[in-house]
């Protein structure tokens, strides 16, 4: 990819690898959140997600955002990564002074330079066709416009937020507005007048374009990241960054930036997406039998159908796992935890986390 | 206990601890059918069984009659036993053969020693008032008459056979007769007329008494167990077991004996008595909390009632069982398997046990 001149426009990606599962427990753990889990398929989702976007951005010029408690975790999950091109958040402060710092960096090589952001853990079927929709929105973000992917509704979720493309023939809506998570009847209606997208935290940005939406509309982050632009010449970017995060404000890329920008725009995409939001979710993606169970190799179902089960333990020794008359349930194994859940109840599994950890078992959490 | 001549009455026990498990799989094996296991309590249902007679029936006239494959770890659960207190059938031969050889056994020092049979895997609650229903039970069998204890039933069970009891007063009734397992309205009215019991596989009798009933109805296992007692006056038992054991005929005492005797006694009781004939049988058995839920200590239930959870572990590595919003679960886990059934289907178990022996997983049933 060129521009008019013979220049050759680089692509940057910046994948937001942080946080702490507890949806996914006893699979995920404090060390170990959704996205270095294998949820869909043999790889962790983080190294789905790298190897999607391969064939686009060269791993050199991938950044993975995370903290610092899970460095060797990813790095291990990742292994061609540069130890360079993990950004190590010091302290979690949501998404804006991460994609901020991620933009800093670029620019001083390249303001022209195109960052795409993308989450670590979600699930792409359409690989294909969601490649397509990222070049598209690289492009059209080349041309100074702060672009998204908005994901066509497939059920009237109140889980996400929706944005609202204006209608229009092409692949590149202006966005009209972000609605944060609807109630039902509101989610029906968007899904009936079809203009309504998902929010999927995928945005797309020259690293200038989003420096300078930061300075008009986060203006204590702009100063911190010049300061850090400073710090960067004289080779102490770590130290400072472990000085300045803290003081940064803990607030959204969508709140903080992108709600407030004048013009937007969205590409429509339609993938096989999945945020994978619960063991359910999961269970969505697996491959089923007749009987719509997902289990190990080996196991033994009688009367039993609509059960997702998992053997995440360590150890290679053989455990045979039998159903007897049981539907829709979810079950985990670990090498320390067992999880029998109904399908229904897969968000509650957080509280099971909740309670490990005010009893003090550290170790499981 | 003396008779009128000042001799001493003695008793023994013959406690009936072969059989293969299949129903709970997987604590039960072929190896550790369910008399070797600790269903309710602390004990093994075999020692629990020794530990309710014992103030009867000293240790060393106590026998249990098992298989080949069941000798080391019956022995190993009962520590105490002498290795001749061990009648081991070649090959299983349901009951009759067994008990005509315990009778055979016994009557050899003193025909008129009562034998009490006992199964080995059963429960009790009211261990008192069930000694004294043994107690009245010997007493009455030394006059004669083959004598049984009937468990007064709490339900309209269709699983037992029924024993009708003479109306009348007083603790011992005559048989009127044995009744197969009945329909659901017969079991009702059995229930509402109050002169039926659960047969559960409990008879005392003289030993003398119950070789000449055998000698009467079932002669060819009655000359076997001639031929025996000429081998045993010439020290070759079990040589001789071993020949003949294959081919006496394979019949309950029950049906052999027990049901074509002209006179014969019953001791109703009431004393808390469950066969635990399956994993449901074991949850109801075992101490619940508010919400009927039975789970190891350090288990974490969230929105979950009426579960039935067990680790039969041998490893004592700390591993923690969540449940979220289910109901009426049976979970057991084993070293090497994990069975998730519902309560209702805890019978179906067995076909668990089919499939892996289909598959040739030996080392699993």
């Amino acid at each position: 990819m060129c521009d008019k001149h013979g220049m050759p426009h680089t692509t940057y990606a910046l994948i937001m690898a942080g946080g702490a599962g507890t949806r996914f427990w006893p699979a995920s753990r404090k060390h170990r959140p959704k996205q270095l889990l294998a949820l869909a398929g043999e790889e962790v989702l983080l190294r789905q997600t790298i190897d999607r976007i391969l064939p686009i951005c060269g791993m050199e010029r991938i950044y993975i955002a995370t903290g610092q408690h899970l460095v060797d975790a990813t790095l291990a999950a990742v292994p061609h990564l540069e130890h360079a091109n993990l950004l190590i958040e010091p302290v979690g402060r949501n998404t804006a002074p991460c994609i901020g710092w991620a933009a800093a960096h670029v620019a001083r090589r390249d303001p022209d330079a195109v960052i795409m952001v993308l989450p670590s853990d979600h699930h792409i079927t359409d690989v294909e066709r969601f490649r397509d929709k990222l070049e598209l929105s690289v492009e059209h973000a080349r041309t100074g416009v702060i672009t998204t992917i908005g994901v066509r509704p497939t059920r009237p979720e109140t889980g996400y937020g929706y944005i609202e493309a204006a209608p229009g023939p092409g692949p590149v809506h202006d966005v009209l507005r972000f609605i944060e998570k609807p109630d039902l009847e509101t989610a029906k209606t968007f899904l009936e007048l079809g203009t309504f997208y998902w929010n999927a935290g995928m945005f797309f940005f020259r690293a200038g374009d989003m420096l300078a939406a930061i300075a008009e509309h986060l203006p204590a982050l702009s100063e911190g990241l010049r300061e850090l632009d400073r710090a960067a010449a004289a080779d102490r970017e770590a130290e400072e960054v472990a000085r300045l995060f803290p003081e940064f404000p803990a607030i959204s890329i969508d709140t903080g930036v992108i709600e407030k920008m004048g013009q937007l725009a969205v590409v429509p995409g339609d993938f096989g997406w999945s945020d994978i939001g619960s063991w359910l979710a999961a269970a969505e993606l697996a491959t089923r039998d007749d009987d719509a169970n997902s289990a190990p190799q080996g196991s033994v179902l009688v009367a039993s159908a609509g059960n997702y089960v998992v053997d995440m333990r360590g150890s290679s020794k053989k455990r045979v796992i039998a159903l007897v008359g049981v539907c829709d349930l979810v079950i985990v194994e670990t090498d320390d935890a067992l999880l029998v859940a109904h399908r229904d109840a897969s968000q509650r599994v957080r509280d099971v986390v909740g309670v490990l950890g005010e009893r003090g078992d550290d170790e499981l959490v």
